[in-house]
């Protein structure tokens, strides 16, 4: 197994060991498996706060900040975090206004995130909504569109709902432009080789050397379809035209897009893509704002890409642009 | 060939476009192979160029921005610019005071940065000054310092004569203060597996599925020493004492610390070796000051990471601090 680490029961405290060791002005780790800002949460704000498993850094726990999240509960590797360590994450991001749940739909995410809203409904008397995020467009078709994956769109999805809650808007309105934002989010992934989960000690998948699975998961889930390996413009097309018929852009369009390592694929391959995206959308006559190209949503060490589109209004474009702050993403 | 690109001929010029397409409010590229900062060189200020191949992403190019660099020459994969490209930076770089070349040392740049100065000097009238990165402890003995290549070491440099220049310091304060800044870095590379180039098409080295090669340089050169892979508490110390033997750090010492990974490696592994750097310096009596844990300087697709070290005093401490910005890294 190719990896840096102890031993693999201790890999996720280890991380977050270091984690707020470098970056005590974002994090603190109030709880074993609960990071959230440096200084809590902020009263009369609504708190916002997410989960889920490790591995995917920056997501879930980086985006805590500033203009971003107020807490969120960690997870193994790919696992979901427990209901009491989820009820911890959201007492710690309670202000007084309500917490808004703002995650990736899971199944062991959404029944723990449940049970734990009811946790801090009855005992402590928060008041809590959801937002799930669904983006990934080839994990289920459009009709069943509440059952596919949540996927990089969530990076959008926080720093919008993030600065929603800066404006102190109520519980109610926060959660309003938090769904709003998910909906307008669409994602697709590609990869070219797994990654390997510390306490499996082995590949998530196999793969042939001139392969690629496309409609990937980020746990390494398999994809929609498996090809032939083919050249950069002719995967980011194939990509462009899946989200493309799930929302459509056109004329005088505005949307921000998030082209995403899974870890391994190096920035130089991103920015190839990038410039194919870029050219797909100008051929539209769709403006694009605020592009990301990085590693904001990862698999560990998976080679491979994703592409998030986030159709844009006034409202979530001012949102996107207001400023924010965490130890990845600066605005 | 597991990566995501058109031709390989294409591969930098393709990742250029997209690059300055994502980032304007960055970059602008006045010529084929030249990356300057958005709105051009500033009257009056020292300009800091570098250059070298590309592959190692942020390095070099996306570190051009306000508080950093002022021109970059892009060569191709792990291959030095030409003179041509190197004397355009410079005169893209000029703000009328003089500039500084600051790269790293390897034969090629060496010879090519030196052709150009003389070009620019004689053709343009351009004074210029040279500082050279040899921060990779292992790759030469403390007495032959001065042949030791220069790796991640380069971001604390660009990022400190970047903030000298701002302060309107002549040619030759700055190159003293970048000439500091690079004589007080360490740094120590390690691989647990190869990348690939993608002219060349294949990994630039093979390595056991059980091994690790210490002392790895950013091309893929081949490490100081072979190991079986171990723990990493066990590697981190390793890569510590190495530094340590060639720069003492002690009570009350302050310094800066790069964990960097070479591209594959995820931030989750960066973090549980920082917790182990931090423990280290903890019991020295030494202060960790602004670290920085992420994908810095790489090689393509590397697995591994290195660990660079900025020992500081008051002057270099105030420039590190100093505001800057660009796509990669905003202070």
């Amino acid at each position: 197994m190719k990896k840096i680490l102890n031993q693999p029961e201790s890999y996720v405290d280890e991380m977050l060991s270091g984690f707020t060791a470098a970056h005590p002005e974002y994090y603190e780790q109030p709880d074993r498996r609960v990071i959230v800002r440096a200084g809590g949460s902020v009263q009369g704000k609504v708190g916002i706060v997410t989960g889920g498993g490790s591995g995917h850094l920056p997501i879930f726990t980086g985006y805590v900040g500033p203009g971003f999240l107020d807490a969120c509960a960690v997870g193994d590797v790919f696992a979901s975090p427990s209901a009491e360590q989820m009820a911890s994450a959201i007492r710690h991001a309670n202000g007084g206004a309500g917490v808004l749940r703002l995650y990736g739909n899971y199944g062991g995410d959404v029944m723990n995130f449940d049970m734990a809203g009811e946790m801090v409904e009855m005992e402590d008397d928060i008041a809590t909504a959801t937002v799930l995020l669904a983006d990934d467009v080839v994990s289920a078709p459009k009709q069943e569109a509440e059952k596919r994956r949540g996927v990089a769109g969530m990076v959008y999805a926080f720093k919008i709902a993030g600065a929603a809650a800066d404006t102190r808007a109520d519980l109610g309105e926060v959660t309003r432009i938090a769904q709003k934002a998910a909906d307008s989010c669409r994602s697709i992934g590609m990869a070219l080789s797994p990654c390997i989960v510390p306490q499996a000690g082995k590949a998530t998948f196999a793969i042939g050397e001139d392969e690629m699975e496309m409609g990937m998961g980020i746990h390494g889930e398999p994809g929609i379809w498996r090809d032939k390996l083919k050249p950069a413009d002719a995967i980011t097309d194939e990509m462009i035209d899946r989200i493309l018929a799930d929302h459509e852009f056109g004329k005088g369009d505005r949307l921000s897009v998030l082209v995403n390592s899974l870890g391994a694929t190096p920035l130089e391959e991103l920015y190839i893509m990038y410039r194919r995206v870029k050219q797909r959308f100008d051929d539209l006559g769709a403006e694009i704002v605020m592009p990301l190209v990085g590693r904001y949503a990862t698999s560990m060490e998976m080679t491979g890409a994703t592409i998030t589109t986030l159709a844009l209004d006034e409202e979530l474009e001012r949102y996107l642009k207001a400023p924010a702050a965490c130890a990845y993403w600066q605005v």
